[in-house]
């Protein structure tokens, strides 16, 4: 038996935030101070680094689990199995549904309950959950199915990744650049057919990191100190995921049995064009190999960061043709890598 | 190899707030018109149909994933085991960390990541994350936890249900009275010993349920119309549960391979007393079978609902002799079974 993606859907927001959106924004320092360059400069540098362009953001009337399901429909027509047979819907989030202009988190019920409620399915024996499990929840995700399927309770399972993290931003805060939303949706399941997923690693280092990504106040102190938003040690979470995400990355691969030669793709949470570079550098020295030509599709200049959606949009893009230079084929070994909140990193070694 | 519970522990927090405390609340049907009955009334007829008389609020300083640590040092002192050793740390909870005076959730990062940092665990390999499943959470880690093992994933996991419902309830709501905060702990690990989980069985019934337990506006007409409490239809829940929860345990307790006879307590979830002794009735009917005497222990009286932390408590207690009338011998055939938002069910067969 083998597990595999038989099935990829995605949901890109329509609307384009551009970065020159951003030039009247009041941005400040997180002592509150003022920013001395101008905004056109603040936007400029954070473009190098990041890489980011523009991002999408859902419209006012959509919520997290309204992305989630418009992915998950795709996901299950691209299978072309009935919904019915799902033994399991997996959903991975951070911050809930949080309606436009709000700043509570709606979890109740769980959003792979509402999914489930929207996709119409009947069968009780079809299990909903929410994985909390920062940006690499979607990895996660696919990894629990993959557990579930070898213990014998499912045999296809949903995995989803969505956010929207416009919601949860800090207008302040000049990383409030960096977050987009978005959702991406695979159906995973036991299959006769060659490939599938070959090795997983899963690592949470909580002693020092655990606050590297945290709910805080805004940069802006005259704002309501009751009132929080996503926040970031940038600096901190680059040097972390330099340290760590290359060696899950060859943890998973040499466990996989596979040649560092084989790996066509290299899908990465797409948290900023520099890092994920950086790991990539990383990555291939730990071989002593050179990093081969388009080895790793980015879609952050156009989409942001969405969290637990990324990986899964830009696996669903290159696997439908839909982003240049990029294609896979039958047998391609990728690997799918996440860093984010907990902090929790992981890697998957998949033969496509 | 068997897999067992091999610690628990409980966090039941200081403060008690009886039902006496709610006599001054403006209490409102959920139209936003008055209720006729004084609260003296309304409070008696409530106890009559929960048989709760008290519950415990977290102390204003603590948190959700502060109870969960609470909880989680205990079991792992009552399990006796190296905290490095463990391969994961499943959390339940539904609203995340609310704190005192605040209506937003805080679920950056996970529960599991604070508590597994609250713990002082170093080791990478301990996996954390979060599960959204209602008030049968708990269970569900325990399942997952089960999977995890059975699949090779893990030896040993530490799965905590945590709640402070008391921060999300509506004090214009009646049902304010149910909810109570609380955690409760186990550590789940492969052992050569005898017993352990039997069987297990879930359901999430989403096609017309999914929204019995919400999030929604107060029945305050006056208050902002942007913040939300739980809200349940309870009605509907207490039919829901007689037709479903008995089934589950049937399912489970049939396929564990264990007669009814057997069965020396079943520790269901604490939401109403009166829905907890109709399950009951009709479970035995499924058998036809008189009830045993002191089957069912209760800890509702006193503690309220804590969501998630009602079973691990109960079980916990009772483990420990600290609830009267009863108590568990090496070979007892227990039963687990929650029932929740989402709306999920769960049953877990197990031998003490």
């Amino acid at each position: 038996m083998n597990i595999k993606i038989t099935g990829t859907g995605s949901y890109i927001p329509d609307d384009v935030e551009k970065n020159e959106d951003f030039y009247q924004h009041e941005f400040l320092n997180a002592d509150g101070s003022a920013i001395k360059h101008p905004n056109e400069v603040i936007v400029k540098k954070f473009q190098a680094i990041t890489g980011i362009a523009e991002r999408r953001y859902a419209k006012e009337h959509l919520n997290s689990s309204d992305l989630g399901f418009f992915a998950a429909e795709k996901a299950i027509d691209d299978a072309n199995i009935d919904p019915e047979t799902i033994d399991y819907i997996i959903v991975a989030h951070n911050f809930g549904d949080v309606k436009h202009n709000s700043i509570q988190s709606d979890l109740l019920p769980s959003l792979a309950s509402r999914i489930k409620h929207h996709l119409r399915i009947k069968n009780p024996k079809c299990v909903t959950y929410d994985i909390l499990f920062g940006c690499p929840g979607w990895v996660e995700g696919v990894i629990q199915a993959n557990a579930f399927i070898q213990a014998g309770l499912a045999k296809r399972c949903l995995v989803i990744g969505t956010e929207t993290l416009s919601r949860v931003v800090d207008q302040h805060d000049r990383d409030a650049m960096i977050f987009a939303d978005g959702a991406g949706a695979t159906i995973i399941e036991a299959t006769h057919s060659e490939g599938g997923i070959l090795a997983h690693e899963t690592a949470s280092h909580t002693y020092d990191e655990a606050y590297y990504l945290h709910f805080g106040k805004s940069n802006n102190q005259e704002l309501s100190s009751d009132t929080c938003y996503i926040k970031m040690e940038g600096r901190k979470i680059y040097e972390f995921a330099l340290n760590h995400v290359p060696d899950a990355m060859k943890s998973a691969l040499d466990a996989s049995g596979s040649n560092i030669s084989e790996v066509k793709k290299i899908f990465i949470h797409q948290a900023n064009e520099k890092m994920d570079e950086a790991i990539l550098k990383r990555f291939y020295k730990l071989y002593n190999t050179e990093i081969p030509e388009n080895v790793m599709p980015m879609s952050i200049q156009k989409l942001g960061n969405s969290s637990v959606a990324t990986i899964p949009t830009l696996f669903d893009l290159v696997k439908n043709n839909q982003l240049e230079n990029h294609s896979l084929s039958k047998g391609d070994v990728v690997i799918f890598a996440s860093v984010g909140a907990g902090m929790n990193i992981n890697a998957i070694v998949y033969k496509y």
